[in-house]
């Protein structure tokens, strides 16, 4: 069974091994069952008696029509075409018309793989390796429960691959072009320090004596100007983290989830944490344009994505500007393989790069 | 040009060599050539000017712009290209502005493949192997030349194999689920006992003391009740039959000729011969109903299909309960490599098989 | 950089080598970046700061996006996701954020292809191989200088090859079918002596004792009848070109630019010059029957294509009426090979083929 989510040549393999990905919301998995897509699977997700999230390969082991087609029965899964049942171990426990001697035989036969899974911090996570038991635990998000944050979520599918949509939400030379006059101005540039600090499982960069962003955004954030605190961070396998600090009163760490569903496809479930100076009011309106910068990004990431295919492979030549894109990558590349070091333990020291780049 | 219909590694080998398909309805093949699709092959058919149906690779030898584009001209095909003709075995026999003394010099590579055709019981049957001697004839269908029945026809495409679709039209348990409340209500079960008699080019399920459906039709077919006499059969290559009688006075035949037009595409040629004891009105009334119940056959069959092909293939766990699909996937993988037996003959012990299930 | 453009088993070789095809109409580039495809290739041209048309392969050497979705600056084509800008021959002249230090690092790898272009005639054209100086110059359009003459434009887009265009283009019979009552009536036929002439690069035919067509078309381009002087030429590696004289006054020549866009498609840039003895209004009522006929045109020709990729290729009977076809074929083959002869000079004999047709 566990060969089932194994790449093949015909479906190479999505992701890294033996980690934890979001598969959807919490509040998206219900009464019915839910077909997810999760590195080129398909899934059916369902709560089982207890309301525990559960997570099955989405082809009924009689007839391989998906079971999320169907309905949960008193927390099993049932398959609409005959009404076979699984529960959440993905084990067959009724087959109706079945006679009782007839129902132990083949049993086995009738079982459908089933995959690990958590709910946290609203999601519902999915170990990606069928058959072993969970080494790890899901990527803990910060200041979800703090109830003196306000956390909004957003779900957003990108075509381009989880280093591609990492890459562009933690790059910053990008906003004064694709977000002109939103994000960044576009106008004069100033010259910023950048802190590199590069662990087994993640890279964070450090933004230092960076302005205040001009643009409406920085304007709204920080009405008294002033200088920003600011740190790009990703972790394995798949969280791009910006966090930025304005003063003393504004701080806003958003905390993306990538997925990849399919083959140039990924889906971001987004999280954003933050405490403002400013009426709810003002936030509220802020959302519109947090929406249209992610949708200058999806069309930029799109067009890049339809390139890339249609010249058969990414070639890319970068600068000490892509801060922390080829960082990532090394690291997406080395755990995809397997070659995953130990997570950075307190004290241990990483790599360190300084450098000092005009935005 | 034997080898034009057979099968590549690009073009898989679809149906059975050396058998009868169903490529269209008679009343559908008119004064015009009419293109159909036979076992993923492009085909013309039109009548000759004996009124004869006629079919040939619907590719015209001098620039490949299909024949069925054009028309028919005193029983043959013309190409709209440059109108060239060809009779209904195939030859080129008319070339519009070449010279006498240059028709005969390369006649015979401006032939284009013809194949064998019948027309029987309203349907034009095409002979699934090129150039050579059918050595059997089409599936006689029943009754429909009975004048105490009616029979009434319809086509209708599956997304799926002749497999699948002939599984589906023979398999009872799915009706609880697929077709509730229509066909069966899905409530109480009661046992049945199966006679499972498997030919070497066939196999017939008998159901015995099969109560009357319970569900709508199964109230109008039969209003006092009583018990059914039920019969489920398959005929290589393509024919999947349903017999029922209630009482003296219902009887139904519908049979199916499944055609393999495409990869993963079956094209149904259904023709249901009845004879009732209830007004003509009433009859009109089951239309709906069958339509209805054919299209959620039609939906679940397409989802079936578009996993398995998402899966890369399928992959079936069986039980007693599945009476004959197991037997008609052993027919035509046999019939498929052409390892076919002798037809079953007057006096042949058929492989019987009994069981009990509950429906 | 030269292997940008060079054929991979994904992507197979289109069109002839160190050639020139046409990639626009002058008038469609204009203060704006143009993405046009060319031989399967995604091409950005634009003008540099003297108005010279320019060409680079359409992928931005940082991040893979289309340079065409970015704009022009200054001469050069600025990339819309981190603003990177390159010149006419393809450096990378700016990257903004970039202090000088670092520019001359890497700076050869920031290089993207650059192609050679000339223009004339109205068109941009390109050059088919990477990294060569040209060794010849663009096809030289006769009469659309010639102040005596009228020429008029249109773009057309076919499902087809080069081949299969071209030999549309320049082929009678074919008009008494697909544009029966239009161009030629269908009627009664009549013999016509055809001489054809091959040239290394070239290949001709002269219709002699050709009768004014009659339909629409010929009624009008000469009303007093008489006969014809017809000519139908192709020009390695793209030109399809048809000569009309009808008595003194009356001289179209339609020369058409056939490119290979892509695989299975083609683009013309068809250009008609005349000079004839009816008045401007009745020549512009021709365009209406000139766009039907293309339009019956391109619609056999999908069909065509169509039906060839459905059987996997081409497979053609030609006979004598294929006046320039196959000799078109032999002449794309043997150049895509690379294995062209000398382009034809004054006083090389031809290849000569007499032949007598009736149309």
């Amino acid at each position: 069974m566990s060969l089932e989510l194994a790449p093949t040549p015909q479906r190479p393999r999505l992701g890294v091994p033996d980690d934890w990905y979001v598969a959807c919301e919490s509040r998206a998995l219900r009464a019915s069952p839910l077909a997810v897509e999760l590195l080129g699977h398909r899934l059916v997700l369902f709560r089982d008696a207890r309301g525990v999230a559960r997570a099955l390969q989405d082809r009924c082991s009689h007839r391989n029509v998906p079971l999320s087609m169907g309905r949960v029965c008193e927390g099993q899964v049932e398959c609409p075409y005959h009404g076979w049942r699984f529960d959440g171990d993905g084990r067959c426990t009724h087959v109706p018309g079945l006679l009782d001697d007839d129902r132990d035989a083949g049993a086995r036969g009738r079982a459908v793989p089933s995959l690990h899974t958590r709910e946290s911090a609203g999601y519902v996570w999915v170990y990606s390796t069928v058959g072993v038991e969970p080494t790890r635990e899901p990527f803990a998000l910060p200041l979800v429960d703090d109830p003196s944050y306000t956390t909004v979520n957003h779900v957003q599918d990108f075509e381009g691959s989880v280093h591609a949509v990492a890459e562009n939400a933690l790059d910053v030379p990008h906003t004064a072009f694709v977000h002109r006059g939103l994000f960044r101005s576009g106008g004069e540039t100033r010259g910023i320090d950048v802190d590199v600090q590069r662990f087994a499982d993640r890279v964070e960069a450090e933004y230092i004596g960076e302005p205040r962003p001009d643009g409406m955004i920085g304007r709204l954030l920080s009405p008294g100007g002033g200088v920003v605190r600011h740190w790009d961070r990703f972790f394995l396998p798949c969280i791009a983290q910006v966090e930025y600090r304005l003063g003393e009163d504004s701080h806003v760490v958003a905390t993306t989830a990538l997925t990849p569903i399919a083959e140039h496809k990924t889906r971001m479930f987004a999280s954003v944490s933050f405490r403002m100076p400013i009426p709810g009011r003002l936030v509220t309106m802020l959302k519109p344009i947090g929406l249209r910068i992610l949708d200058q990004d999806v069309r930029i990431l799109a067009r890049q994505m339809e390139n890339i295919r249609a010249f058969g492979g990414p070639r890319y030549a970068s600068t000490k500007l892509d801060v922390l894109g080829p960082s990532i990558e090394k690291l997406l590349r080395t755990a995809e393989r397997g070659d995953r070091g130990a997570p950075a333990a307190e004290g241990d020291e990483p790599a360190r790069r300084s450098l000092r780049i005009h935005v």
